[in-house]
């Protein structure tokens, strides 16, 4: 698929492109972007989701941008990892920041695995709330 | 695999479940721990890395929870959702905020298939600092 | 490993070769074979399977050709991306189909994770037939 | 987190079950929602993306639905697996063509793997439109 | 889908049914057989690859079933974990090589992110057999 | 992230260093080991649980390594996968033990997915000991 640039994208995306700038304060769409818009309709949806979810809500956007960087290198998306990285320094993140999301992702990576294999089950403190298993 | 209760453990996985115990203020070890002693040197190993990376460091303690917790949704652990949401929980986390995390969880995951399935390359200011990618 | 070429292969492995480019009328293997030859009983088995149930049967090829990509995306294997988007198209899937395939993806990723963070109950509707959970 | 139902949800979020309700033509939402419900930002972004996706498109419906129950078999979602699969029947899908998307999606992850295996490069005739492989 | 005992199959599921249980010195097939029965074709290439592939070979058969069991789990395969840990079990397996088994899984699940998170280069002297990279 | 190389490292760092260059009696870490010291509590934890892991155990070490790689090449690592086939081939992998363990994590890749699309329930033989699945 090609990238599409803002002058040859249809008006639907073009709108799209400009509240990404707006909302970002940046002069041009990065290339996520570009090629989504080949599925105009995604672009639209996607954009949307992240922007009413990744700006201010129960969590700031900073720990939202380094729980993003973890799930894409454990998905193993070179490029998410190089753009949620890129976002979550420039919300502020140090280098011992992204060191420490790294690590955490791979404990879980393991623990998880170990769980799994030993088939561990849930403690009845650990029931979540609204089940019968937190009961006296 | 059995569960390894203090009475009949090792001394060696009895002096781990007392660090457990001590360093989180709890009265016995949870499952995890009771299962994972089927295999004494990765019950200390993985203790001593939890105990060391998941405490204050760059991150707070709360962060890298939910951090774990959305590698735990994200690679479909049960056991693992249920005991760190629990600990988030204690930490502090809201629900709002555990919905958060599920939230960007599930929109990370659709962008990761999306990045990947057009190759996107990854824009010029993107790159990590170090790598010839960020020069003039 | 290396790629190996039709004149250098074993009788077995020519064998194979002759039978894709017979079904598939191509004047040669692609290179997804040529390096599965190193596993000479692999190489029969799977392309006895693919032969078997890609072609046609109760879905059409083109239909299977999209599941095949849609998945490749899902895990991320860019040889099979672009084997199968290749196909997909000389099958006659249009740029619209893939770009929908992709985000049919995306969205299945996003759902799928967001299912097992809540833990959803199967609704009674939905439980399997010749299960208890379809009843009267 | 609960099981959120009509009566008791907010004014958002009971728009939202009302357009699933009569876009489907179902008397109610089921259990996917009812816990989405719990972030009423998401559940809004996620039925407004499956809405414009799943529908008629450049692929029919039922082609869709097979697509999301093969990523919901590979990821290993329960509860997609099941609504998927009930929706395919719903749309006309016969077991034979449910038991070949478990035989795609099988076969995609085997050949995934190995192709990853023996980093095997793309082809030349592979290489998607667009970028300079496909060349004379 | 139903489980498909040897009474009510076709002749060629009945057919792969006595030669699993032949080759494997058992009375009856096991429940993943009966129930990929229902894609015939399937069950018949499963089994001639596994037959072929999990006997005595470059590796023993014990090996195999570890390494077949640490993939599921690594992919959370409830039934595959029973299974081959089983398979192993009668191949000879203790319980202390099942737990390494499990510690590697775990230990490479961690490493494997890590790798990725670091997009850590291939060394020289690691280049596989055939490619430039082991040049004097 | 940077490389650390020995001469730029902290004393810690280069305590783990040569504890792995004495162990494996190499001239030198490899590139893993000088990635992960950007996060040197990491760096030790992961050297600690390796060394202790992967040596002479319950199981040999090819065996380790083997099942090392096949995890690698199900995840996608591709730096793993090298490093890992390159230790076995040092601990005297042949080709076609590589080849064979590409083979078993294909197949059960493939038979990971069926037998969860089909949610095939656990055979009462398999189940582990300790449960009250295998009495009498």
């Amino acid at each position: 698929m090609n990238k599409i640039e803002f002058e040859s994208a249809s008006e639907d995306v073009q709108a799209v492109y400009k509240d990404i700038c707006t909302t970002r304060n940046v002069p041009d769409v990065n290339n996520f972007w570009k090629y989504l818009a080949n599925e105009p309709r995604m672009l639209r949806h996607v954009w949307e989701s992240l922007k009413d979810i990744m700006g201010p809500g129960a969590l700031d956007p900073l720990t939202k941008e380094l729980i993003y960087l973890a799930i894409s290198v454990s998905n193993n998306c070179p490029y998410c990892m190089a753009s949620h990285a890129a976002a979550a320094r420039a919300k502020g993140a140090s280098e011992e920041m992204i060191n420490e999301v790294y690590a955490v992702t791979g404990l879980a990576n393991m623990t998880n695995r170990l769980a799994n294999a030993y088939q561990v089950p849930v403690d009845d403190q650990f029931q979540p709330p609204g089940t019968g298993g937190e009961a006296a």
